[in-house]
């Protein structure tokens, strides 16, 4: 465990080097009574969360890796060694001098190599309650999910499925959820609250048409559930098989989510694709899970064109191309479209400030 | 209230230009449910508030400004209009190239002028309790802190104020409160949330040896204890009439707390020199408020020394010199202590890229 430093359980944080993945890190953690929230589903290495800005099923409570890293270590392109907050610092808060902390959050190795990482780290909650619930529309599954945010309610994780996505959940991991527009719901939180917060979402679903709560408490059937939720990538290549699959994401104002999802899913049956959705909806924020023959060229073509229409449908709508996928490559003209000459002529800048012959992991971004 | 745009209820934003207060802004949104928590104490403009990273009471449980900027609009130094995160964008996550709306927040008016700030809101809690709480060391407070933290205790304020700062209060505003270590605290949640955070909460103090709640349960007692909190700069004041105040801060983690606050309040004493101590507890960060005779050189320069002592204390515990104040021009060589060269050097750059002609607010920061 030498990749994992400086564990602190008074002041809550931790320092991990490159390898340790949030499995890993959950795992070490365990006896201390405290944990690392941020989940993109995948066991992925907490530096590459950092470099990618992940975040997932647990961001509308514990915000994403943006809101959870304190320091970085960065090794950059000519040799020396950045620490983003000063070397070994720890704090809650700061206001010294400009967030380099942030700019290298989501930067994809494009301004240095990030070799350990300070993150914030959460007590346990005492108890934990999962539940599924079939809606009627994915309006009412969004009206939902917006009132239960304006309750205040401190939901821990509220996942939206499409009927295709649960029809292929169903089938892949031999479920029997209803074929609606869907919630998976998490609560954290002590006895009681969870209890009460359980009570009132229930109060809130029902309201909208929303099914009874199918439950999830102990924790073997949350890690089915869950297991469900994290498996929709093989769910849906499962739909078509020999295929493959290409994801994609976008976040829009909660509000806009019915319209773009309703306009989305009107899209992929007039193309003929096939492109199972599931989202952060807490956060308007949602894939499609594109599956097709990348032998057939005139279908990936159509699912390009396709996921262009999808990127600047909530561009339009005021939000952005990408919640926690990136740019990579292929959104660097949608960034462009998203930040305008000035912010894009930012950018650049401030990559030729730390990478000024372009070695790092060059072309991607801007 | 042109100067307050957007306001989405169903997505938890607003739009501010300058000049529009925290206080403005509460009270504009007064029957819509929600509000803007983060609260440095005065009645500060939101803009400014961005452009100097404030924080305040409410911190560790909403955030700070960083936590809470959702995009903004900057005029730069040629006069180009940044958009950070892309003209009239509002979302609650992104991954969409840098992170140009952190770089903002807290560049104290270096970069550029921000002219428009979209902030995220909060539902208003459904009930609001507050309590104070006398310890018989500073020790036993922070213990305290720790625990109810650790316990994952969503508690919205807890304030720490030391014996010469609460016997200040208590002569300012009238008050009979024990002339110890006190905490101040708010809980925030349903009726039954609150009434269990308080519980839990009296529990840890209990242990630590605190005394009873002294409560406040409706918005008159409440406002009371707060603006005894609030009022801490002008009770220091009276301390010396004729007298004038400098404030400094600092912020390390909150194991450190104990420790830093004896030396400091030993260092006050040795040093002969009047500085209550009010300090954000569950941030790790605290204030000084230094009393002075601006006629007294001698004093002056003690005062100086004292406060760079502080700051190279936090220095030496990992903490950062400044939680919230900023560094302005008094602490451009702690913060080069803070960062190192390699940090520096990139905040310089990163001064040049948007001011290369060094026109706003020269000589600051970096």
């Amino acid at each position: 465990m030498d990749k994992i430093l400086n564990l602190n359980t008074d002041d809550f944080y931790v320092t991990v080097e490159p390898g340790v993945t949030r499995k890993t890190l959950n795992a070490y953690l365990r006896d201390s009574g405290l944990w690392f929230p941020v989940d993109p589903g995948a066991d992925a290495s907490l530096c590459g969360m950092v470099a990618t800005s992940a975040s997932g099923t647990n961001a509308v409570r514990y915000g994403t890796m943006r809101d959870n890293v304190i320091n970085l270590e960065v090794v950059l392109p000519d040799g020396r060694v950045l620490c983003t907050a000063g070397k070994d610092r720890s704090f809650r808060k700061t206001s010294a001098g400009y967030n380099l902390t942030s700019l290298f959050v989501g930067s994809e190795g494009t301004l240095g190599i990030i070799t350990k990482a300070t993150l914030r780290l959460y007590g346990v909650p005492e108890a934990t309650v999962a539940a599924v619930c079939a809606f009627p529309s994915v309006q009412a599954a969004v009206d939902s999910t917006v009132q239960i945010l304006q309750c205040g309610i401190p939901i821990a994780r509220i996942e939206f499925l499409d009927d295709v996505m649960i029809n292929a959940c169903n089938k892949y991991n031999d479920l029997g959820y209803p074929v609606l527009p869907t919630l998976f719901l998490e609560f954290h939180g002590s006895e009681n609250g969870v209890n009460e917060q359980v009570q009132q979402a229930a109060e809130i679903t029902q309201l909208n048409g929303g099914s009874d709560f199918t439950w999830a408490t102990d924790q073997e059937q949350r890690n089915k559930l869950w297991t469900a939720r994290h498996n929709a990538w093989y769910a849906a290549l499962a739909l078509r098989p020999g295929c493959r699959g290409y994801s994609t994401d976008v976040c829009v104002p909660i509000s806009k989510l019915p319209q773009i999802i309703v306009e989305t899913k009107e899209d992929l049956i007039t193309s003929r694709l096939t492109g199972p959705i599931a989202g952060h909806v807490g956060d308007g924020n949602f894939h499609c899970i594109m599956v097709l023959d990348l032998n057939d060229k005139e279908e990936v073509r159509k699912v390009k064109e396709f996921t262009d229409r999808l990127a600047r449908r909530a561009l339009a709508m005021n939000g952005t191309c990408t919640g926690e996928h990136g740019i990579g490559i292929g959104k660097r003209k949608l960034l462009q479209e998203e930040i305008g000459e000035v912010g894009i002529e930012a950018m650049k800048q401030i990559k030729t400030i730390f990478d000024p012959k372009n070695i790092m992991n060059p072309g991607k971004v801007v």
